[in-house]
């Protein structure tokens, strides 16, 4: 079968199809034929060569996709062939076919199309897990999500809203922040141009936020623990600005504060199968019922992996880039 | 009535008996005739003017006692005048009488004496608050608590235990390492001799603790987030080795790690009630069972409380300094 792979580390340019071995599905594993494949950020650091790929999974990008499933393991007994699904991988999503542990496999929301249903995965996963199973976001409480208009940062204002939070969000730019308000955001902030840290306090009369969601991580710890609520939890899941930073212990003590580091990716199969429980139970009702939007800024099909990686490097996009999988022209 | 009160801040020295008012209940308070005080480090920190008073409680210290109930506010129907009882104050301990809510009231177990039970309620109650409440210490897991002699440390221990789980912590002397073997704990570090980061991953086979007590603070932050296991929880209740420390979120992402700030007498009266509901069930039936013993270093004429200061701020003791309430000649 045909995959993009990159042979050595570097820029977008080093992607390239080429002929891989077909995937044997586990025991415990479907084999998915792949429609589509949502982009990720770390799918641009692992091909730079700064994230190594997830041992025992497929070598080459693509952390989520949909597709249909066309070979089950032997232990298989939540699925058959013929399904239409989307899927959170370890890894080789990019590709014609994947091998996946059934317990990351997820069905289609009836409101949502076969190809958009790549872009789900990864952001409703990553998001949910962080802000709800992690730091407990709950009705009436305030969340700070920067990159509102990220995959991550568009999926967190429609799940906030869904457990019956605030949101507040931090863009670059007027059109990220007017998109942001059109998913219902309650305060967007563009960070080129104003102190977020001061419009943070000011939206919470002082107070702060309960949960940040954060993806720059050194460049903004102080900041994010000063503009943490008592009782606040700051989740760092990128590290675009950073990795060491000074903190203030006795600002989190005097708040009663947490930190979380997380990551979706290294998870176990077992630890990404009750992520994809909860979300099925608690989130794809809202797909299905029209309150939840899949955001795509765009589908590229996968001979232009290469230029989908550049609009995540330009911040381009408002939501997800995907790549729709196809054969060695397109 | 009586306290000991400070009319300034200094060291030892400025705490005095004098005359203050008697306290009076509120709708939902009783008032205790203090029999026994806990003296604890953050009456160090108030005495020296570096930690406020709790706003609303008395102005002197004392944030634990023993005592029998006097008096019964409008509200109160859990509790009768003559009950023999331990208390988690917010402050005001270090007097005849105290106010309390009754919330944080407390029974005594049948093991233990009335002078006695002055020595568990903030140790008890900062011990699981933190590393089951907050950290989620579980069976199976391993505990690294700093300042295994301490009051807290010894409380770590024997909690660490009920609760199926390993216990490092470290020391500053061999007498205190033989308490807390004494105590049960599986593996003491004399961390002014020993490499105790080296010696966590020797013990735990590479692993790190899944949970760290520290009173430490920015001194330990990089060994201590050097010494947690992926899915680690680091809780930080003292400052003792300063505030401000570069911490390293790169490796606080990979290994999917959390630190938590935690203070208890800034805590509500609720969130105290709900940790002394906690303790009364989950762990007084293990005082009862002769499975958790409280560990006082020695008990002082209440008149000694500027030697009781003394004791703690050289670190000679090996659990809890007691005070004992009495008049004006001790």
């Amino acid at each position: 079968m045909l995959a993009i792979t990159n042979s050595k580390p570097g820029g977008p340019e080093v992607l390239e199809l080429t002929e891989v071995s077909d995937p044997v599905p586990g025991p415990d594993e479907v084999v998915i034929d792949v429609v589509a494949t949502g982009v990720n950020r770390a799918d641009l650091l692992q091909r730079e060569g700064r994230y190594p790929p997830t041992p025992g999974a497929a070598p080459y990008l693509g952390l989520e996709c949909s597709g249909v499933i066309s070979a089950l393991g032997a232990n298989v007994d939540r699925w058959r062939v013929g399904d239409e699904v989307a899927a959170l991988l370890a890894g080789g999503g990019y590709a014609q076919r994947v091998a996946v542990p059934e317990v990351q496999v997820m069905s289609v929301p009836a409101s949502v199309s076969l190809l958009e249903a790549a872009a789900l995965p990864e952001v409703v996963c990553t998001v949910w897990s962080n802000l709800v199973m992690i730091a407990g976001l709950s009705r009436g409480e305030t969340l700070l999500a920067h990159g509102g208009g990220s995959g991550i940062g568009t999926m967190a204002i429609q799940i906030s809203a869904l457990v019956g939070a605030r949101s507040i969000v931090t863009c670059g730019s007027q059109r990220k922040i007017d998109a942001c308000v059109e998913l219902g955001v309650d305060v967007a902030v563009n960070y080129r141009d104003q102190d977020w840290a001061a419009m943070v306090q000011e939206a919470t009369d002082g107070r702060g936020a309960d949960v940040i969601l954060d993806v720059i991580g050194a460049k903004y710890l102080d900041a994010n623990t000063r503009s943490l609520a008592v009782g606040g939890r700051l989740v760092v899941i990128g590290l675009q600005g950073g990795t060491k930073g000074e903190l203030d212990l006795g600002r989190l003590l005097a708040k009663r504060a947490a930190i979380y580091g997380s990551t979706l990716r290294a998870r176990s199969p077992e630890e990404k199968g009750a992520i994809v429980t909860q979300v099925l139970e608690q989130v794809w009702p809202a797909f299905e019922a029209g309150a939840l939007h899949p955001v795509i800024d765009r589908v590229l099909p996968w001979t232009d992996a290469a230029e989908a990686h550049r609009v995540l490097e330009r911040g381009d996009n408002i939501g997800k880039v995907l790549l729709q999988v196809g054969g060695a022209d397109g």
